[in-house]
């Protein structure tokens, strides 16, 4: 199978535990009178608190680390679960880590902050700035420790670039052998679009399988035309990677769904502010609050409607570390 | 095989991701000198926060459900894990948990008490007095609720029963499978022993296996000859469950080392302390500070006098959500 080889031949740093779980949803399938719902596990990706940036890390760390660089500088939010994942998994590769955060920093670390404390990791606090700005000073910053003779890489877009959504790609391939070992009826995946990293992988390596499963992406950030938008540039990076010929329009070949992202990203809905207490009542799993229950809450709204199909599988991106702070 | 049929036949809910995963420590094994140490993944159990606990919760419930209860109320301080995994559970299986915990309750509900209060746990906390009435209070509130015409089932001794320590039978089983599998040279257990429900279960099961592992148990609580009480009074229970002839002094089938406790439960050692931080600086993967790192404080003290074995695996009981009231 061609894409197998190509992505064998990837820089790779193994980093998750991987096969991470496909369990059943029988509470949540059960109260909205659907058959065979499903959870893909990726917050038990078991490194740092866990979460789907584990899969992306594995190539891009291995990028970095083939281009002989010794220090990572990643940007997010103070709870982007990016930099937690990123400084966990270099501390396990032996890389230094530098996190840089819009925000300011707070009196006391809770959540991923404290996470990040106990790593050990340098961490720039630039006050509230906006994420270009805090993405230009990553950039800055990576010029100033060359010049001081270190061998820097920045994750770029908040690690959703071609070798990001790599992570996905694999994701697909993985599920897909899975469901046969596991002789489920698993149809369809409902994943968060943020700014299209696991998007892009979900859709992209679906495609290149042959389409095995339905990919629905309900946005928690962007409308639906900005997302595709995001999504496609991420393709040119795959087929950049890849070189694998890839000719869809992105609507054919998925669902893009974004009636459930409410005034802005990390913003409740009403019924996503609700999910994150109903969900860990229903299955005794917890979920966070900016992308796991937006999605969530779309599921059970499709539910309601008899728009979920049978078959469905709800992917946990994890985020569990930023919990912590939500409340 | 007598002891896998006898454990079929026990009444059991299927509540965690199992097999957890092992997985190699590199970086801890090269910074030692010691070749092929492991971690097993109990904290990637995949209920509630994860957790050793959600292994003797499939039998303690079990038998809850086979009793036809209806009510399940469990006794801890107020960062209790097993508190949180049995609320967790409850969820899961739709039961009624009442959590009911020796301290105050805060003004901010951190850690643990924040995963209860999404799970919308009743909780009874009845401030500062000891584990002793506690329980009793515990016992009294099965009285009242039975008399009001519920079902209710006290989860005993923390989780440390026969019935509890059938979690570890267990997964001394599962270990065994997975290193055949894996073809690894696992040989011996590090785990912690707090009142020694994990402990019976590992030395008993590893026992009617024909001894596959070595099992070394690092008291976090109490002095040896406490521990090892504690722990044959549930090889009593484990004897009254299975009635499988176990015949053997405590001491000559395993390794109690009660070195490394300190001055008492939940006090850090410096050695301790310093593990919490060291430890995911190493391999990327978080401790709580009470169980976890007083075991891996240990191993590390083992190690530097060249008496931590080839082939030993750190047991991860868990406890994540804990951490983020540690700090």
């Amino acid at each position: 199978m061609i894409l197998i080889e190509k992505i064998e031949i990837l820089p790779r740093i193994k980093l998750g535990c991987l096969p991470t779980p496909i369990e059943s949803l029988q509470n949540f399938g059960k109260k909205f009178g659907c058959n065979n719902i499903y959870i893909k596990r990726d917050d038990l990706t078991g490194i740092g608190p866990g979460g789907n940036k584990v899969r992306s890390l594995e190539f891009i760390l291995g990028e970095a680390v083939s281009n002989n660089c010794d220090t990572i500088i990643v940007a997010g939010p103070l709870q982007s679960n990016l930099c937690t994942l990123a400084a966990s998994a270099c501390a396990k590769t032996g890389l230094k880590c530098i996190t840089v955060h819009n925000g300011v920093k707070p009196d006391r670390a809770e959540g991923n902050l404290l996470l990040n404390n106990l790593l050990n990791v340098e961490s720039h606090y630039l006050g509230n700035i906006s994420s270009k700005e805090r993405n230009k000073y990553a950039d800055e910053l990576k010029v100033s420790l060359k010049a001081k003779g270190l061998s820097p890489y920045v994750i770029e877009n908040g690690a959703t670039t071609g070798m990001g959504a790599m992570g996905y790609v694999s994701a697909v391939i993985e599920m897909e052998k899975q469901v046969q070992e596991l002789d489920i009826p698993l149809k369809s995946i409902y994943a968060p679009g943020g700014n299209g990293g696991v998007a892009a992988g979900l859709i992209y390596g679906n495609a290149l399988l042959g389409f095995p499963f339905d990919i629905n992406i309900i946005s928690v950030e962007y409308d639906k035309n900005a997302l595709i938008s995001e999504i496609e540039k991420v393709f040119d990076q795959l087929n950049e990677i890849l070189h694998i010929p890839f000719n869809y329009k992105t609507e054919e070949i998925c669902n893009i769904i974004d009636d459930y992202r409410g005034e802005d990203w990390g913003v409740n809905t009403i019924e996503s502010e609700r999910m994150v207490h109903a969900f860990p009542q229903m299955e005794g799993i917890f979920i966070e609050n900016i992308y796991n229950s937006k999605v969530l809450a779309g599921m059970e709204d499709l539910a309601k409607q008899s728009k979920l199909p049978e078959g469905a599988c709800y992917l946990h991106t994890g985020g569990f570390g930023s919990l912590f702070s939500q409340y």
